[in-house]
């Protein structure tokens, strides 16, 4: 058994590994500076001693550094201290010393992975990273492919992107009288409502077409929503659940479909996407002959960390099929995607659930053994239902999952891995004859951005070298996370009132976490009014946060013991999911009702440390402490 | 008169400035190592000296300095040397130490300007750089409003965005009743034709009314695209250029307008948009009661560094108006923008041609005076019509501004800047009430990405403070880099051709360029064949390129003495813009009726030290020496 030891892997909370990373960072820009001496080593010099001994020479020299400097105070005094334990607030940990220096040491190459020609070095690393991302995601390397992108939110627009232009094909084809015999016998309902595999099948025979009609894929192309543009409502509907990042509304927007045509599905209590409800809405939109546009899944909803339950929405979507209804599935992975390599052995192979409880009482992340777990759920680290989303997320026909959240990777890298490559075909600038998705001259013809920083593919593809995508890397360093989060769970569901002056204030969880975020309020015992809770919670965060003046008044945003971020789930967003939680938390339905919003903590646990006991102990008597210091300031009313 | 020394703002081409790079880098990493360190300096070691001497430790590192120092091996092999003034091909040179010092510094403490809450240092940074590049652009910095994006295509994608979510305001207005009096009397045509401002003063009388009826403003937005999705055509027609970059057949399909509703302008010979041909496309339009959506200049061609005349597309608009109609103007100035530094006074007050003029004079980038000039045009720098493009760019809608391009930072760094922040009010992800662009709690819900990288604003902010956006700044860089391209295209012009074993060789430029990208052809002296010319400057090109397998082969990319890019002019793309090109070439009109396309090099002068006469010389004289070796080499079959 192979163990990642996560020491080694973070410049550390105290910078305890600064000199390895000097040290490294140093050689590295030495290489870079000699590489430029290399090129052509006989050309003259540009800038000679002389010149750099020029007065305006030195006031630049002088400019840059005093402005560096400056910089350098402002990130100092302005920046979050999420290298320590007493940061759990955003999504936001130490990041990995390789993908660190592997960026730093790009940067200056400055490759740009938009065309080969710029970036002949990094290009290729891109390429693998998609091929390794997608191997994380279960699908097959050689039909799948992916690529970094600026963030989730872009990842999200290019799925949705490919789910309307994939959807819109079968309509161009009967609208092309050259090929229209390929869809020859479906109703305008069927055409809509083909799998994925399927229309990917159609357009292998538009493409086998090019040769007795050339230009023929163009020409169907162009009579779908790619040449033709959006008609109001024709694709039918995007179902996602109410608690879809932001993102999703904006690409509706974005893409032309309209806000009218996302349909929410309610959560649950443990805010998963509540399964009989979608399937009570496809019904429903099946029975008004409305094509259904796709569905979007969360692994990890961004303020709980949620895991929708994807083999559910598989089955329903093989259900479906039968009737002849199917969808396109993408899967919002970018907190939660890098997750699965939990669950992967060293030879990338899904653990069952067994395996997976001996694996990791082996390595010291659980004690309890799996024949002690409840009805294939561990007691106290995550749930059988959260192992089953993710051995089913290949079925998903798309997959965003950002190296930048879960990876461990400095911003900006968002990421995107497609099951079936071919559906480049309906969205890339070249035709169909010039494909060369693996081996790209121009990347930037298969993706939504246009340049692209090599670093930041450099910086993952050095992450992945170093950390494998398996339990043997990631998935230990998430295993501890999960499990730290869950000890943290634990303590607050069982924590003691905390008592001011006789004043007694409890906290509840939110939910048990599916994954390492956890979400918590306060509420003083015996109060039964939804307000006065929040105003309590909005107060305890103005003490255990950043205060946006204080950077302007030269104070140190992180001058205060424990950090962390908060959320609100309001009604309109989240309908009734929030009630069980009141409920424990001594809230009645009546005040829900009225209020209709309540505000929560909330702490990303995305740092492998907690699991390690004796850090766990002083964290929580720190956290506890603080706490009580800040409510005695409450109740003094500050 | 401050001047800018270049010799002091890059490593430079053989690493001169080696030393104030490496010291001014090691103290900035010092500052982050003591910052960790400073932040409750008393908290525990999380990794003692004995964690690190363990064994699996050491392992760790050993796999991450090894793989490290595979990736600048990698890195070595297979990267272009832009710093050398060897590399003329890409939008690529040497970046600013500013830059590069500042993204690293940032890197480590990893800010994420998505929201304040993760980055309260540099989310204030990127609202600086985008009021800079407003003023750069010549917007009124109180008005206007502007952020990095991660590239040019989003930033078009995103203006795009905003002029299709604009142009369908007055009709969702229209769709309103509680406000549908606003439009009261207007046609469908003329809703359609409302001039930007006057669709942003209705937006603000619906704002007004949310007193009276709350949330209204969102109801008309439920109304616009926004909430209903696109109507195949409605909102008519976007005009752009045959030269257009190819981020915008995407961004009609991507926004759900549709190729179809994408007009191509044609090109003059000079590779500008042709004023007259858009002149009667639009009259056309309005004949046949087609509305227009809007119309893209580009300021800077990626292919031929082409300014469109920005001017004469703002007399039309005015004249249009005067009939009621009107339309959305975007400058995609990714690859110009920069360049209006050259026409910024110190006070930012642009310059009129005279005081230009001199100005150049005394800054030694030029030796003709005003007076000399004919008819408003540098006989050897530039062109009076390049001037009167960008004292116009104010009055654009919108403008997309490339720091990662002209501003000479590092990628990835793109930006957009927007006229009137009132357009924010329709693409917002929150209500109106929360309206606070310039002091964002979450910068996510004014713009299309999510998570963005807070050290890209950092390295343009740095930038941008080091060199300033006037003359006495990057004015001067760029004034530089058109006059080397100014004198490298007045070279080609006048060479003698190359004699290989009694064949001679004639080289000529495509077109003057209106900035600093140069593209020119060779032909054999007689030659009348274009396919053969074709193949000439393809294996010319294959010569002075990266070569994409020789890194696989452990090949430096590099290892050619002078490096340029290429691009091909097809009549399906160009129409018959290249046939005075063809014609001074030697190739008669019916080779390009018949081959449909051209194949140029293409090398963008980015560089500052063109302007040195020693150093061009030298430059002409190895420029010219390659040639002739390859000439030789395909003269021989190789």
């Amino acid at each position: 058994m192979k163990k990642v030891n996560t020491h080694a892997l973070f410049l550390g909370p105290k910078s305890e590994n600064h000199e390895f990373f000097k040290k490294t960072l140093n050689f590295l820009m030495d290489e870079h500076i000699h590489w430029r001496r290399d090129f052509q080593p006989e050309d003259e010099d540009m800038i000679t001693l002389r010149d750099q001994h020029e007065e305006d020479f030195q006031k630049i020299l002088e400019k840059t550094q005093k402005t560096l400097f400056t910089l350098s105070s402002k990130l100092k005094t302005a920046s979050m201290p999420w290298f320590s334990l007493r940061y759990q607030g955003h999504m936001t940990s130490d990041t990995l010393m390789a993908a660190n220096l592997a960026y730093m040491a790009t940067i200056l190459y400055n490759p740009n992975n938009v065309a080969y020609e710029g970036s002949p070095a990094t290009t290729p690393l891109e390429i693998d990273v998609g091929k390794e991302l997608a191997q994380l995601c279960g699908y097959s390397p050689d039909k799948a492919w992916g690529h970094v992108t600026a963030d989730g939110t872009i990842a999200n627009y290019e799925g949705l992107w490919i789910a309307r232009n994939v959807k819109s094909f079968p309509l161009a084809v009967k609208n092309t009288p050259e090929v229209e015999y390929f869809v020859k016998g479906y109703t305008y309902f069927e055409l809509l409502n083909l799998t994925v595999q399927k229309i990917l099948d159609i357009v292998d025979e538009v493409i086998k077409e090019e040769k007795k009609i050339p230009g023929i894929l163009k020409k169907v192309r162009s009579n779908s929503v790619e040449g033709k543009g959006m008609e109001r409502g024709m694709l039918g509907k995007l179902l996602v659940p109410q608690s879809k990042h932001y993102s999703w509304p904006k690409a509706v927007d974005i893409l032309g479909i309209g806000q009218e045509n996302m349909v929410n599905i309610q959560v649950s209590d443990n805010f998963r996407m509540d399964i009989s409800d979608l399937d009570t809405k496809i019904e429903n939109l099946i029975k008004d002959e409305k094509p259904i546009l796709g569905v979007v899944a969360v692994v990890g909803t961004t303020e709980e960390g949620a895991v929708d339950e994807v083999h559910e929405i598989v089955k329903l979507r093989e259900k479906y099929e039968k009737e002849g209804v199917s969808f396109y599935l993408h899967v919002d992975a970018a907190y939660g995607g890098y997750g699965r390599a939990v669950f992967l052995d060293e030879h990338h192979t899904f653990m069952e659930l067994e395996q997976l409880g001996e694996t990791l009482v082996d390595r010291s992340i659980t004690e309890t053994r799996f024949a002690d777990w409840s009805e294939g759920s561990h007691p106290d680290w995550t749930s059988g239902d959260v192992h089953d989303a993710y051995k089913a997320m290949p079925h998903a026909d798309s997959i965003t999952i950002d190296p930048h959240k879960m990876g461990y990777i400095p911003y900006a890298a968002g990421g995107i891995v497609l099951r079936d490559k071919r559906v480049l075909n309906l969205i890339s600038y070249f035709a169909a004859y010039v494909f060369e998705p693996d081996d790209p001259d121009l990347l930037g013809s298969y993706i939504m951005e246009g340049s692209k920083p090599g670093a930041s593919a450099a910086a993952v593809w050095t992450a992945h070298q170093v950390v494998p995508l398996t339990i043997d890397g990631y998935g230990e360093i998430i295993a501890q996370s999960i499990a730290g989060a869950a000890r943290f769970y634990s303590s607050l569901s069982e924590a003691h009132p905390i008592v001011v002056k006789e004043r007694k204030f409890k906290v509840v969880p939110l939910t048990r976490p599916d994954l390492n975020i956890v979400d918590f309020a306060f509420n003083e015992v015996g109060n039964t009014d939804l307000a006065k809770m929040n105003e309590l919670n909005e107060n305890i965060y103005a003490h255990c946060s950043y205060e946006k003046g204080s950077a302007k008044k030269g104070k140190p945003v992180n001058a205060t013991d424990f950090i962390t971020s908060k959320t609100t789930l309001s009604q309109d967003d989240y309908g009734n999911a929030p009630v069980t939680f009141l409920g424990k938390i001594g809230i009645p339905r009546s005040q829900w009702e009225e209020v209709k919003c309540v505000y929560v903590l909330r702490s990303c646990v995305l740092t492998p440390y907690l699991k390690n006991i004796k850090a766990y102990k002083e964290y929580w008597r720190m956290f506890m402490d603080t706490m009580k210091d800040i409510l005695e300031l409450v109740c003094a009313g500050q």
